[in-house]
């Protein structure tokens, strides 16, 4: 077998075996196929696309490059939940308590925020003394404790995918949804859960700019799930304004608080609903939709949601007063409310403008070795639809630094679009995706 | 400037500006751009292609990229032929001395044969005693002395070409037509001559197995030609069946003294005609194709071409005598008539078969360092169009080993198709491209 007639076949248009994909994955990992023959195959899967054998066939390969994460010491169905990332996307953080108050447990592997999308790993270390590195052991032993666990992505999970990712980033390969598809579900699979919930953003502020995108890349990924034998839904999302009211680490913390309060934002609490009553159908903690989200109101109005939040911050070493003393989170010295010069109502909030705002400021990152900010960041004082007076607040800047504070200003306040005709809201969730309507 | 982002552009169908060209280029020449940008970048460029303008960028470019050959000392207009390749095309051993008999400069660098298709400097080594490498001044000396020269392409010549051709050997981007004919004219243009004529075979002995496609490359670098301010004509040839009679090295010298001397196969002879009053006319040596093809037919007449050879050789240290004595030339030491076992008419002569053969005999090369037999190879005795007795000879294989000429024999015989009907000879030029009717 060689490489480059493996490169022309696809090249050409044709389908490949499981055995020419496994060539020349293992070919790459173990540096027999050199650099530039993956970057021409990537190159000519752009072109000419993989179909939804061929897609599972690589995402099995990459997840399997490496160590699978064990979690069979765990009882229960484990769901994970993944999303394609966004602008104040804080529903991990809420879910994942959520969920646990429920009863179905949660293992959960999350990332670092990278430009304009933020990372739930970095928003988990704005909570005083919250450890996100644990051993498998001790992460598997919390798990069944109290049946949930928030732990930074290991470095040896799939590392084909890392490796593939490194090379489609500098060969402009990137944007190839099989290729996107396989690196998620091949880091979700090697993650050992045995079903999983994916949020799939679209619009202004997501990897995906068009619903129809969206759904393809949700439709690959919940195929490649379901020929894994791991059940898999797919939700895709609005994300032409950002979730919720808050972007930026610690403002994202207390909003989770919040929402766990039962007085979160009308969007991220809808959401983190939607998301959660499917983990609990996957997990069959719940007959159908109706009835989990029944459940998982409840937990939000009794509490125990946010107390199992308290249980999970405490497991980890941080310091679970945060829920009652919000102040105890990381504070910015300065901040500057941002005013509307005009009356109406907001058309468009723009999610990538703010996003990168929030990185002017200081809460992102803008390459891998960025310190951010923990303290800084947005707060929005209006979402689409929301009337305005001019000179009323429509968001407030945090800043460590007034000159950064000073630049972001202008920023945050053209990412407001405002009119007289009140819009409609743009709707939360456009498509769900089972293995059934893919 | 970021080759990540010339590699997305181009990969998205837009055109490259020469200065994005230049940075690839010479970015890759001087290894600051990676092997794996250029591949993705190649294999985003066979997808979607590269217009006039970015191709004869790309080629002069290339061209650049090394010394190009300063001919200036050589009086007169230098016009330069290209063939694109095929099986039994001994073209330029015979029009060099015809055109340089007509007086026109004739400074040639020519290649090694490679897989089925033959080479012009493999061949005038079976020539005893003839030196294919000349230092550039005792070339261009020689031309200003008799009018010719052929000699080895350097390796100084088009270095960008070089390591382009190498990555794209490797990555499936080989079959591109903009690649394809900006590598032939970088090449061209850094020999150093003011004209060009290229003979784009097409058929199943060449590259291009359409005429459609032959014509698209003859198109392609007519117009780099022009671009590059050197006029260009190209014939787009035949190569359904071998060219001429012969296929081997010292076979294929034999039948150009043979053509020379005005008794060659009536196909090499046209196309040498053909190939040589276009230069003559780009030289300006003759008003039209008509007066130049006059002129032409008289220098074979009164072989005056004939002894142009002889002095060739004689200039480059090989033994004239061989145009008197053909014996001189390498002799194999085994042959074996290939005997029809049907009557009819030759249908077919498939030169892709023919060229294997002669390779498997050890007339050509297998990979670049493949030793070749100069004497060796196959003389075929009957072209598509004639008649055919059974039992009689169809064509004549030669070896040094009884073995081989054993293994080549069925091969060779399985290579002609034979049925009732008298087919029509397949025409010798297809179409002829100048830069007005590209």
């Amino acid at each position: 077998m060689l490489a480059v007639d493996i490169i022309r076949k696809k090249r050409d248009g044709a389908e490949l075996t499981s055995r020419e994909l496994e060539f020349l994955i293992e070919g790459y990992v173990s540096n027999s196929i050199p650099d530039y023959q993956l970057a021409a195959f990537l190159m000519a899967v752009y072109f000419q696309g993989l179909n939804d054998e061929e897609t599972a066939a690589l995402t099995l390969l990459m997840a399997h490059s490496g160590e699978l994460l064990d979690l069979k010491e765990i009882k229960g169905v484990k769901v994970d939940k993944h999303s394609t990332g966004g602008v104040g996307d804080t529903t991990t953080l809420i879910v994942a308590p959520l969920v646990a108050s429920c009863g179905v447990p949660v293992a959960k592997m999350s990332g670092r925020g990278l430009g304009h999308t933020g990372g739930t790993v970095d928003k988990l270390e704005s909570i005083p003394g919250y450890r996100v590195e644990l051993s498998p052991e001790q992460f598997v032993s919390q798990v069944n404790k109290i049946g949930v666990s928030i732990v930074g992505q290991t470095a040896e999970l799939a590392p084909a995918d890392k490796l593939f990712y490194a090379l489609r980033d500098v060969t402009g390969t990137v944007d190839s949804i099989p290729l996107i598809a396989s690196s998620i579900m091949s880091k979700k699979i090697a993650a050992g859960a045995d079903c999983f919930v994916l949020d799939v953003k679209a619009g202004r502020g997501a990897f995906m700019k068009s619903v129809e995108e969206a759904v393809q890349l949700a439709q690959t990924m919940v195929e490649i799930g379901s020929r894994a034998g791991k059940e898999t839904v797919a939700l895709v999302t609005d994300m032409n304004q950002p979730l919720g009211r808050c972007i930026g680490n610690a403002l994202e913390v207390k909003e989770a608080i919040l929402t766990l309060s039962g007085k979160g934002p009308q969007n991220l609490t809808s959401l983190c609903l939607e998301l959660s009553a499917e983990m609990l159908v996957l997990a069959k903690a719940a007959e159908n939709r109706e009835k989990a989200l029944q459940i998982l109101r409840s937990k939000l109005q009794n509490k125990q949601a946010l107390s199992k939040f308290g249980e999970l911050i405490k497991a980890q070493g941080g310091n679970p007063q945060v829920l009652d003393n919000l102040s105890l989170l990381p504070q910015a010295r300065c901040q500057e409310a941002v005013l509307s010069t005009q009356a109406g109502y907001i058309q468009e909030v723009n999610p990538l403008a703010l996003g990168q705002a929030a990185v002017l400021l200081g809460a992102g990152r803008r390459t891998k070795d960025t310190v951010i900010d923990l303290a800084v960041g947005i707060e929005l004082k209006k979402q689409i639809g929301e009337k305005i007076q001019a000179g009323e607040e429509i968001a407030r800047a945090y800043a460590n630094d007034a000159a950064l504070l000073r630049q972001a200003v202008p920023h945050i306040k053209g990412s407001f679009t405002i009119a007289e005709e009140q819009p409609s809201s743009p709707p939360l969730v456009y498509r769900k995706i089972t293995a059934n309507n893919v």
